[in-house]
């Protein structure tokens, strides 16, 4: 049996997507494609435009049979962490492939260095620490110990999060293949072409501009409920003026005396916009910040992080009539709990799922609906 | 030497209040005139309508020599923590006398019941404690005792409270003389007299209607920032939201599994207004939620307020030089410390002020501004 599994963010779901699903199930004759979802909040530190519920509807519509988490705790983090929980969720659910679109387009590329840093793991390790005390942040300090080991570098965003997945298969030895295609330069576009980029169409949404070429089902976004991380200012100034500083130190990602400068600027600032600009650096780049900030909106602690981390459960997001099939053939064997109904299973991981949708609850037209969602019965779709 | 201490709020400072500073200075010949008035927030649970510092400076306006702070951990209590506060204070900077305007308006009425009190300790507490497990509120429970014990009762929430000041005097044998004198009818008035109730002052002000004759200085209401509640409702809202039952328990008057009762009932309120509405029941009073939802806003543990209660300052807020005067007299004496600048002091209940400060400030227009005052000199006010 061969299952595809796809990372993805559906932020929001647009004709890129499509054309990623399609040229994925490609690749093979799989017998089910299943995607593992960011959940509320996505790795660049903001909310999903739209709720998880309509976005794993959309992915079922156009190809995918199953629908699968990707918790906060995974979602709201550095690309390694993110990487990590989705190749280990989809190792765990059984996925025998994996597909990402990249800017390098080679897969060999990927498993190359991989291999050479999971060779070579002291060194390299050696190198980032002693890179990072020197000033460098994280994802600099990797290429440069890149460099040293193997005279390579990884330069773009999406082929640092495709070198993680392939790291993470190479370092758990996980039976997983990984194959990957280039982005088209359509997919990068900064217009509105057919297939352009998620900001492209985030901000044309965002603006009430014609985007309706660019996604499927474009109506839907003039009745549901966007959700953007401007909107959470007050909160987030609320919550940095009620705190001490060393609640603020408490905090996930409140690293290096950020409190401090948290502390100096909440005052000043009259935007999230304005915020994150005072508070990112060379050092600190725009999504670190936002993560960040979501994560004192969210109060959540270093503490509460840290024992979410080792999520064991499987949580389906929607499913069509094949993915039910799937998961009645694996319910015996997969070592991870499958949940497709919240209040049967606890888990802090789980825990702070539901405080992310009460956040995001408090930007809703209808929050109770909105909460209410994350206790019914996952729906099967009719794809 | 004859000092006189009167225990006020000034929410806000009006006609009645002139009235109450010169009535009570008539008493007798004081040397000084001490008044200990409420910070940021109001003992019936709500922000005072106008900031603390400019109270303060009408009082000294108006006749009181010297304005101490009475701190946010002893106003947002219950009548006997609040008069707790006040009379401890006012002991430790050496008053002699005290005088508070009652319904009864007889000052034996609260002597005799404290003394009865007092020598009753055991079978009153006893009674207390067993009518509070029948479902009693306290109030109601004390009374019920008091009956007991003396055949005798305190109806309205004003002579209560000044039960609870003379009770801390004959309970400590502070050297303090009380004097009571009865509130005019006009004093009570829901209509906008010369000398009118602060509950419709407060009204007037909100409403934009006329309220000029009714305290000194209305311009003033024009041009400052007006705190109310009702404004805080989408942080309140957003922190109970983002909190778990564990968390919202932790806070200070969070009883009795109320905690369940707020998630059942912020996401269906739109207003504070609703929300009091569904909390507030026989045995929890509109006052009693109110305090409770700002200790939830402020984020208070039942351990930060109780390190915070022992209190061993006296805070300046505004002063004449007569003020001035009697502050240098005491200076080598008095057992607390004198505060007239914030950062030289360290104390839990003064981080705690400083947060209602920056809570104040999500309100105002100038939030900068009004946490900065917090950190200059003490204004010498000439009177």
């Amino acid at each position: 049996m061969r299952i595809l599994g796809l990372i993805v963010e559906y932020n929001p779901f647009h004709n890129g997507h499509i054309y990623h699903i399609q040229k994925a199930k490609s690749l093979a004759q799989f017998d089910y494609t299943i995607a593992i979802m960011s959940s509320s909040f996505v790795q660049r530190g903001e909310p999903a435009i739209i709720d998880k519920w309509k976005r794993s509807q959309l992915a079922i519509e156009f190809g995918v049979d199953l629908v699968i988490e990707l918790p906060f705790v995974y979602t709201c983090q550095s690309a390694d962490y993110f990487a990590k929980g989705a190749i280990d969720l989809l190792a765990a659910i059984g996925v025998t492939d994996i597909c990402f679109g990249s800017e390098d387009g080679r897969i060999s590329t990927f498993v190359d260095i991989a291999q050479a840093i999971f060779q070579h793991q002291d060194i390299y390790n050696e190198y980032v620490q002693k890179a990072m005390k020197k000033g460098l942040r994280y994802a600099d300090a990797c290429n440069q110990a890149l460099q040293y080991i193997m005279n390579k570098e990884i330069k773009t965003p999406n082929d640092l999060l495709g070198l993680s997945y392939v790291k993470e298969i190479i370092f758990h030895q996980y039976p997983i293949t990984s194959h990957c295609f280039p982005r088209t330069n359509a997919y990068h576009g900064l217009n509105l072409q057919t297939i352009a980029s998620a900001s492209a169409i985030r901000n044309a949404i965002r603006n009430k501009q014609d985007f309706s070429h660019s996604l499927p089902h474009a109506d839907l976004y003039h009745h549901c409920d966007l959700f953007q991380l401007e909107d959470f200012f007050p909160y987030l100034q609320y919550q940095i003026c009620t705190s001490s500083l060393q609640e603020l130190k408490s905090y996930h990602m409140v690293d290096e005396g950020l409190e401090n400068l948290l502390y100096k600027h909440i005052q000043s600032c009259s935007s999230m916009e304005e915020f994150i600009n005072q508070l990112s650096s060379k050092r600190y780049t725009r999504p670190r910040i936002s993560r960040m900030l979501i994560h004192i909106l969210m109060k959540n602690t270093k503490n509460d992080i840290h024992n979410a981390m080792h999520v064991d459960y499987l949580r389906v997001l929607a499913m069509n009539q094949k993915g039910r099939q799937y998961l009645s053939t694996i319910k015996k064997t997969c070592p991870y709990s499958l949940i497709t109904n919240l209040p049967k299973y606890h888990h802090p991981a789980l825990e702070i799922e539901l405080k992310a949708t009460r956040l995001l609850s408090l930007l809703s037209s209808h929050p109770q609906a909105l909460i209410q969602e994350e206790f019914s019965h996952i729906p099967l779709i009719q794809s």
